[in-house]
């Protein structure tokens, strides 16, 4: 079995596979590349899990995930350590993969502070906590890449909510150090969304791409309604040649947290992956580009 | 007891009073102003609704709802004219609430079609179907009041997701007859947000200003996760004064869907809607444009 050759499945889409057993069961779906998450490598230790991403052959798409940025006082300082942390984890493991690979460190922002309602304070400290990284980012060699999330998660999760709010933080860094992601999940809606993603890519900011489908209903929890393409209301078709457009290259991401998905054997999900991908992301704009 | 002068409990707060008792007990509680919905009215049947709006001596802030506009063919032709009959009792309830009763009516866009992924197609439908029906509400002296609603119904309930968005479609028309509605749910959590609201206010175009509180954690079903104003994560000092700024000077309607609101006495909720009002959201402003 091969799949796309820019398909890359994120490690949470098999949310309870281990990090060897994600890298497995990708290989043998014939996925090129994965999203790796920074707690299966802490369980495995970061040098052991280094050597598997080596010996796995696979290229590494992204780690997920550093940022909450929007606490203050010794809160910030202990999130702005573990973020140079991550930063390093992203270079060893993106060093570690195949040729292609991208040491991109996904950012989601962080939610409201408990108690707090000064939404325009908490988007302050967000760029500030990006201005605090950007040269320990450089020196790594990574890129660090601000995520919008869904405007439904802007109190409890992510303050940063559009890609051109994003985009308006990143645009105040070199674009080599700091990018953003564009999930399909978190932007559809978006009525500026192809504006922005040629904004995006006329800086070359695009540092990750990621698709996954809007379902309906939403489930009792919003944070797990991802769903597989097809499954759902995006027209993957649009969004993506305008990435493509834009000039991005990369690995495109599938990252799906979804209760039904997880409870499925990892290596069928990873293999229905690369079938839906096939069947709902337009090959041909992305062949274009490689 | 007496509330804020600019104060109107919008029907859906109270959901399962019938009109005469949503009446009295707005009345009751001090609040000026209600917003009326077509069911109820119907229910109660419009002359009738008609004779006791006016012997309420309330304000009359607004109608909920017209919309639906995203179908094609048939059920396309029976929204306009269904639109056509809310426009009416728009104008016959207005012209019988006391002075400063709007004739607005509230138009929330429709989701996407059953199996369609067409998000741009449906929002062309939207701002068509506005073109057709805006001369006869001209003639009605009603206002249609494009309302933006949070991008997570943006699958099932309304392709229109920002202020930015609902201002595109209601600048192609007459701001005498098309406006945009602000309400704090749907659009806190925008990056743009005041900056639209500084635009809608140069072109005269909010109709109607909505407060209610976001909520977290969302509940099961999320339409029904608004909130008081006070439970949740907005502050709604600088959204209120924008408004003001914005040279707003109409009611400002608390519309809140929840069930353990709907489930308390509707004369409670109402004094309770009053006091929280008084708490949470700023007078002054208000008070000066008035």
């Amino acid at each position: 079995m091969s799949a796309h050759p820019r398909l890359s499945l994120n490690q949470a889409t098999i949310k309870y596979a281990s990090l060897p057993d994600a890298l497995r069961v990708t290989a043998d779906a014939g996925i090129g590349g994965i999203g790796l998450w920074r707690e299966p490598v802490a369980e495995l230790g970061l040098d052991e899990s280094v050597r598997r991403v080596a010996d796995s052959g696979l290229r590494v798409s992204s780690l997920c995930r550093g940022g909450f940025f929007t606490a203050e006082g010794e809160v910030r300082a202990a999130a702005l350590d573990d973020n140079r942390r991550a930063i390093d984890e992203t270079a060893a493991l993106a060093a570690a993969g195949a040729a292609g690979s991208a040491a991109v460190l996904v950012l989601v922002a962080g939610g409201l502070p408990d108690g707090s309602r000064d939404l325009a304070g908490a988007r302050d400290r967000v760029r500030d906590a990006i201005g605090a990284l950007e040269a320990y980012a450089r020196s790594a060699g990574v890129v660090l890449a601000v995520e919008p999330l869904h405007p439904m998660f802007a109190a409890d999760r992510a303050v940063v909510s559009t890609l051109g709010q994003a985009l308006d933080i990143a645009e105040q860094f070199d674009a080599a150090s700091v990018g953003v992601v564009v999930d399909t999940y978190h932007v559809w809606w978006d009525p500026q969304l192809f504006a922005q993603v040629e904004r995006a890519g006329r800086g070359d900011r695009i540092a990750s791409y990621q698709v996954c489908d809007w379902i309906t209903p939403l489930p009792a929890d919003v944070l797990l309604g991802r769903g597989m393409m097809g499954d759902g209301h995006i027209d993957f078709g649009p969004v993506t040649r305008a990435v493509a457009d834009a000039g991005y290259t990369g690995d495109i991401e599938v990252e799906i947290f979804n209760e039904q998905i997880w409870a499925a054997p990892a290596s069928e999900v990873a293999e229905r992956t690369a079938r839906a991908f096939a069947a709902h992301v337009p090959a041909e704009p992305l062949a274009a580009v490689r």
